[in-house]
């Protein structure tokens, strides 16, 4: 093999800035490291400035966001939520928690995001909310799904995890960031993403209904960002809730990332064109697919991925590809099928679900990626 | 007055060993620094081997581990859980957001704890849990307790957020770490504890029933763990779950705490003696009573409080400290009180309970306190 890798190949390194540890450090003299201080507001003003969320709360992983919404949006046994089934379990989960009915919806023929066109036939008297899951930092066709949401009197919550920093076109011209489109959006800082803190999300309110209750939820359904801020003179037990907010180590953490969040999106979109480019050719050749970006959205380049013909050339690819030391993964499997929803499932086949799930294949993807390297590699390997 | 403070005393400083921001270092340069890494399986081991835990699992929150056991014991709309109203929101809380109906206890008249002797009187046919609360890191007498489980048949969980290193000595004359005793147990690293990690929490599993489900639900409700131990071979979602587990930064950061846990624990006795000897006088000369050790516990020095006589003497007892640089505060007020439970309150009144409410004061607790200081200026106050 001509160009056999040195060194393997990870399928993920945690980027980390330099000075990560410096700020933790400084939290610690500023004499608090529990949650909500010093680096949390800098993140909190930070996203609120940059993409113009009207009220951002970190959180411990994007699961703690989802859970978040599912219990602003006030779901009760029974209730119905639509997500697509090729999706990471806690879009589904978070809303099972409140006693919610999932209801599952296909992907898309293009794209392994969900089929905005198959939403409205899911849509029932009890249907609570959308959540579509922006995948790969893809944007979801909003202008449907809002549309959706404005007949029938639905919530939309954005699972956003893999979407910081990509944008929405609309049919207006006009380019929103994910996450401030939907009533509620949940973003994921895991050391899988582009801006990451080990674990670690945030929860996007863009509905100013839900702010004041988002806060108290956070705070383990007390009010005691009311009492901060002076509004009552002793806080208490309030609402239900849970300890949503992440430790100022954590932001310490995500808030060096933020500082270097351009420089971070610029070296991943150059990855993601080169592995574009580089593999185009050999692609085409194996009938294999790259990724689709439509018109209405941008690239937050998070993560690049192959579609395989077939279930049988993406487990020989994997195979080939782990050989030759390039730690590559296949990513999630239809969660209509999983072993916890196996019983309870009753509705049409999702073949564009079980599609991804069998024939998707992510290849490493991180901050100075030799990518010129794993490409050289990845078209020499004897793949038929 | 004769011995101001010149520099302000804070009611807490998170202590730093030094070693935390290395270990984060070396974290990052394992390659993982999401939940379940290094990190956390030395803390995991650490637990497990010095205190005899049957399982142990990292969690982001007190208030998480709280409800995993919820999750655990199966908690359904309707069960009732016996807690003491004394007591933080989430003992509460993590069994409200299952559906439990929670029945409160009062607190012990020399000791702010649950009463073990009123608990009998709560059980009813829905009981399925009682939490006693370690409260300052004093045992619960947990021979009583653990027989009104094994006599009705109930799951214990020990709520033991503060209770650290702390022991029972039990009818047996056996000295068993808190945390060991009850089916499941909580523990807190949040920053005003004796071993921190800003937020952070751990869940013990004593009952080898609850192992298996308990990493399950720890991971998002996937079987991810059994798929690394090679037990199975793809991971999906087989059950309900959160995203409970920490990133590997804090568990790096707890490591560094954890190895100085003889150092943390020594230093902050002698605090606790300090206070003690220094406050005698004063405190009985003022009809306010210092913390009270029952013969069946030890003692973990997690904090000083004082009683009161009353909540005019408190109130301008917190007035005065901290005029004089001296941070003190007050602590729970009476969860069955509580503007979330007002309405649904229909026990006896808890009467103890609310003095402890009206009465108690925590006084600064950290490493290093320059306690000697603070004594002479509090004994020195004109409080009367």
């Amino acid at each position: 093999m001509l160009n056999m890798i040195e060194t393997k190949i990870p399928f993920n390194k945690p980027y980390f800035t330099g000075k990560e540890t410096d700020y933790i450090k400084d939290a610690v003299s500023r004499g608090k490291i529990s949650g909500n201080g010093h680096y949390t507001q800098l993140c909190h003003d930070f996203f609120e400035k940059k993409y113009g969320f009207k009220k951002v709360l970190l959180t411990s992983s994007c699961t703690d966001a989802l859970e978040m919404a599912a219990i602003l949006i006030d779901i009760q046994p029974g209730d119905e939520v639509i997500v697509p089934s090729y999706t990471f379990v806690s879009t589904a989960n978070a809303f099972v928690l409140r006693g919610a009915k999932i209801v599952f919806a296909d992907s898309r023929v293009d794209h392994p995001g969900i089929d905005e066109d198959k939403i409205e036939g899911l849509i029932s008297s009890k249907t609570k909310a959308i959540v579509p899951v922006h995948y790969a930092g893809v944007a979801c066709d909003m202008d449907k799904v809002m549309d959706l949401a404005d007949k029938y009197n639905l919530f939309v919550v954005e699972d956003a995890a893999q979407a910081i920093d990509s944008f929405y076109i609309g049919n207006d011209g006009v380019k929103r960031p994910l996450g401030s489109i939907g009533h509620l959006s949940a973003f994921s800082f895991h050391e899988t993403k582009n801006i990451i803190s080990g674990e670690g999300g945030m929860l996007v309110v863009n509905d100013e209904r839900f702010v004041k209750r988002a806060e108290v939820i956070w705070e383990k359904g007390t009010n005691r960002s009311a009492f901060f801020k002076g509004e009552v003179d002793k806080y208490g037990w309030v609402d239900i809730g849970s300890s949503f907010l992440p430790s100022d180590i954590t932001a310490a953490f995500l808030w060096a990332q933020l500082e270097h969040l351009d420089d971070i999106q610029s070296n991943r979109k150059q990855i993601w064109e080169t592995y574009y480019s580089g593999l185009k050719i050999w692609a085409a050749k194996n009938s294999i697919r790259l990724p689709f970006i439509p018109d209405f959205s941008t690239n937050n380049a998070h993560m690049f991925y192959l579609v395989c013909k077939n279930e049988y050339q993406r487990d020989f690819l994997l195979k080939k590809f782990n050989e030759s030391g390039i730690f590559a993964v296949f990513h999630y499997l239809s969660l209509h099928k999983s072993t916890y929803f196996d019983n309870k499932y009753i509705g049409k086949s999702l073949e564009r679900s079980d599609f991804y799930s069998e024939t998707l294949i992510r290849v490493p993807f991180y901050i100075n990626l030799p990518v010129e390297n794993v490409i050289s590699n990845i078209v020499t390997l004897d793949i038929n």
